[in-house]
């Protein structure tokens, strides 16, 4: 790469916009080009390339001294960047959220950094921050469905904020955990709140040994996370089997409320339930939890609703999914991704609060940003400097709008329902979960292991004498161990195919319930998806899987004896 | 604007890139060029609009139905939002730390937006992650010149993290307390670890009343957020006073450590100092603490020593500043934002950690992403979801190299003392720091007043008897009260003019400590700036000064009488 000799007057050229657009578009040029190529390419969804050679292309150890000219610079991105990204975009690609996103949205990305606002503060982001706000009305009115009085009266009221704007799902779930932390220990007379006190003296002021978070097994970890983050400790969430639906065990949930009053009363102590937690669309499986319910016993225990939508939240903008998130309504806060079913690119989350004053809770100040009198954004967030983001789930509302997100979910719901009929049709691979939001869980039970597994679970439901039901349901667990090392190695294999794509995770909540099985993961959001591409996909997928069967045939053999 | 026919194909047609770039082009020329209008116009550095005039525009209470062209939308941003937006890259804009950024930073965003990796795994993140680590390891080189050796092994490690790429300073900081408060609190045959028993439990188990955080007066306050958070509680976060050089004030630290011990041994408790933080660039006023004392300071108190270089911290890829951070090499961690210092857009955060393995505290695994085999970068990280931001220093670093950089910050140093000097020059400003990176702080004082004050201040200094030091001390209380009044009106007519814009807080550390001190406050590292432009700020605000002295007037001499 050939050295630039570096001068001030070099350097200033690099921030001035150049004097003509067309001079800037030779380089636009060939940065898109550059994209062209790498989506036209069709050799697979990764160039063949392993980890550690990746790691040799990438291993110089200290921050280059001379400047480079842009153009190189470009190509070597070219040549060692795009070329080994994942392409994701792909219709091929069906194992994770992360899809294609329309094109507009570069020409967003464009405008943002140009622009270069700071949400922080409104003397850093004028119009952006009431972007901003419209937006969070938008979503809090898709959500809670007040009525347009209270938007009218706080849609771009500074002094409240319905929600934030987020890096992501994770610090959405943070920030709704934070308010429901502050709401379960609040400030009075004698007690200056959870935030200035922390968590011992919370707990000791209002005579808690500990808070704990409910939610189901199919939670996101960055609950986990939150609960680390806030000082809870881990331990304290609690997790609640999910039912075979992938749904809440209400049941459970109850029996767990009862126990820990019961366990308080015991041991002469008391927890606080700080938070129950509803999923809404599971990162695994995309199914809903009962909103209803959870609701219902959020409220009689007193505890903060929380709805993690991170996934499934954005379908609310269609009316036809609402019966779905039944409650929802009910719910404290609910956070939502743009950069999921938003087909916004990486990343942004958006959390709302039905109350809009929950978020004074959080509400900061300081001297030379947000002071007391400000109408700052960065007083209700967590972060701190923040990107005008919101521009592309806004634009992208008015682009597509509520009409077209209905075709977009519709279409994803085709290719869910078409996929899974394509896999049941091909007599080699099981479905495994009850597809709500355009997520798929399947895996590979050879035909015969099929018809013996069935034929095991169908009599098992027959027999009375226990020792008979011990030795099947032993028969029935080894035969399930074997598939999910099966499975593991499907995956994998796959992934080195390198034409389709697949993740896979592991539920206990299968009708095999409670033997953990592995399953690939297919979530079919891309619009670009269709009947042949899925057909593809499975014969594919079929193929690797037909190799895979005679390598473990005598070890299936000896299961099924 | 017009309504768009939705349907699948329409749709579908977004998500694919145009098959000609010349057709993608077109509306590339037309948000260029919407950028370049924006940026040419000469009218100051908003639109002039009043906030209830922009609540106005942004009004619409739902979101939209139908589909609309991209044409029209982006016509809308043009209209509603980049003509409102605030001229943060105008070299007249001194006031905050977003700066003007590179045109190149425009091509990045396009490549990080047309990939939409999500760094949070290697399935959708391939050689994204390696240019992520390798951009962590130049600046953990930067930071704490380990060997080759250590660099070569560590470089492209997976098992390891030498840090993490976040969305911000805050959360740079949060991730280093969250490690802090691991290392304090760690598992032992006995305990899970705070991580997994909470703050009540481990304070308990370590026989500890409170955990501290110590950091000057000066600290962000990300750092009282991040206490919130972890469930210290804010009133855990003690500050020290800043000496007049605006760095923590070592023998107060002392002083107050040793109250500290004393006071638990007089009450019986004991308090954990869980860290102790360097502020390396304050927020305000731009200097250094002295961060070889406070490394021996954590030391001797087996404290967790975290430096907030957010602001200053890319300072250190240029050798002439290394001497101003003298002792970073003994923190165990560093946070550094490269959307200040390394001129990338909003917002991208970086968290070093001295010790490889530091990371390992916050490791997460589960199911479907970051199984415990796995080489995720998801593994190590707070947020969840990430976007290939760190793709913009990494280019950066390239094309504008360390030489470059220093070139950048010559001139950024340059202009700060020019400014100075020009304040001095016309008489009637105060400067009240003393710059080291590129922040100056002053007030108006009118010339005649000035004279007086400083009469005062040095008469003060010759007086014995009490009563005469308490008279004039009051006097000058009185005056300096009449001037953070003057400052603030002046800011906020300076922002009202709309062709200069300075930023302003209140300092009490001073020369008039304890009084706090309304000041003005500019950052001066947008290359684009010179004399001239310096010389125009000064004779623009100089003139609104003017105008406000004459209706000071009363006041100003009635205090100086």
């Amino acid at each position: 790469m050939k050295k630039v000799e570096s001068s001030l007057e070099y350097l200033r050229k690099l921030f001035i916009m150049p004097d003509s657009p067309d001079k800037f578009m030779e380089f636009g040029h060939a940065v898109l080009e550059m994209i062209h190529e790498f989506f036209q390419e069709k050799k697979g969804l990764h160039k063949k390339i392993t980890l550690p050679e990746l790691a040799q292309i990438f291993d110089q150890t200290s921050t280059p001294e001379d400047p480079h000219l842009i153009r190189d610079v470009l190509q070597e991105i070219k040549d060692k960047v795009t070329v080994h990204s994942v392409k994701v975009g792909s219709p091929h690609y069906i194992g994770h959220m992360t899809s294609a996103v329309p094109y507009f949205m570069i020409f967003l990305e464009i405008i943002i950094a140009a622009l270069n606002q700071n949400q922080v503060k409104i003397e850093t982001a004028k119009a952006s921050s009431f972007v901003e706000r419209e937006l969070i009305a938008w979503m809090h009115r898709i959500i809670f469905n007040r009525d347009e009085k209270f938007y009218r009266k706080n849609i771009q009221n500074p002094r409240i904020a319905l929600g934030n704007v987020t890096s992501g799902g994770t610090i959405s779930n943070l920030t709704a955990l934070m308010v429901a932390r502050e709401r379960a220990f609040p400030a009075d007379r004698n007690f200056p709140g959870i935030r200035k006190a922390g968590v011992e003296g919370a707990l000791n002021y209002y005579g808690y040994s500990r808070m704990v978070i409910l939610v189901s097994r199919r939670g996101h970890y960055s609950i986990r996370k939150s609960a680390n983050l806030l000082g809870l400790g881990e331990k304290n969430v609690i997790n609640i089997p999910a039912d075979i639906y992938n749904r809440i065990n209400i049941k459970a949930l109850r029996r767990n409320i009862h126990s820990i009053k019961r366990s308080d009363l015991e041991r002469g102590k008391k927890t606080k339930i700080m938070s129950i937690i509803g999923v809404a669309g599971t990162t695994e499986t995309g199914n809903i939890d009962n909103l209803m319910e959870l609701g219902d016993i959020a409220r009689e225990e007193g505890a903060y609703f929380h709805v993690d939508a991170a996934w499934g939240g954005s379908a609310l903008i269609v009316n036809e999914y609402r019966s779905l998130f039944r409650g929802i309504e009910k719910a404290d806060s609910v956070s939502v991704d743009a950069h999921k079913l938003l087909y916004c690119p990486m990343a942004m989350g958006i959390i709302i609060f039905r109350n809009e004053k929950d978020l004074d809770h959080l509400k900061t100040i300081s001297q030379y940003v947000n002071r007391p009198d400000s109408v700052d954004t960065g007083r209700f967030t967590i972060e701190g400097s923040r990107p005008f983001a919101c521009l592309k789930p806004w634009a992208s509302l008015k682009i597509i709008g509520r009409d077209g997100y209905r075709l977009l979910f519709g279409q994803a719901r085709e290719a869910t329902f078409t996929f899974k009929r394509i896999l049941e049709e091909s007599g080699n691979f099981e479905i495994l979960n009850y597809p709500e939001l355009f997520i798929l869980n399947y895996r590979l039970v050879p035909q015969h292991i099929m018809e013996k597994l069935n034929e095991w679970v169908e009599r098992k439901k027959t027999l009375s004498n226990r020792d008979d039901i011990r030795d099947l349901t032993k028969k029935i667990r080894k035969i399930n161990s074997v598939l999910n090392n099966l499975n593991v190695l499907l995956q994998k294999s796959i992934r080195q195919d390198d034409t389709t794509f697949v993740s896979r995770t592991t539920l206990e909540s299968t009708k095999y319930r409670p033997q953990r099985i592995v399953v690939l993961r297919a979530v079919l959001i891309n619009p670009l998806i269709n009947k042949d591409i899925l057909k593809k996909i499975v014969s594919t997928q079929n193929n690797i899987a037909l190799k895979l069967m005679d390598q473990f045939e005598p070890i299936l053999k000896e299961a099924i004896t």
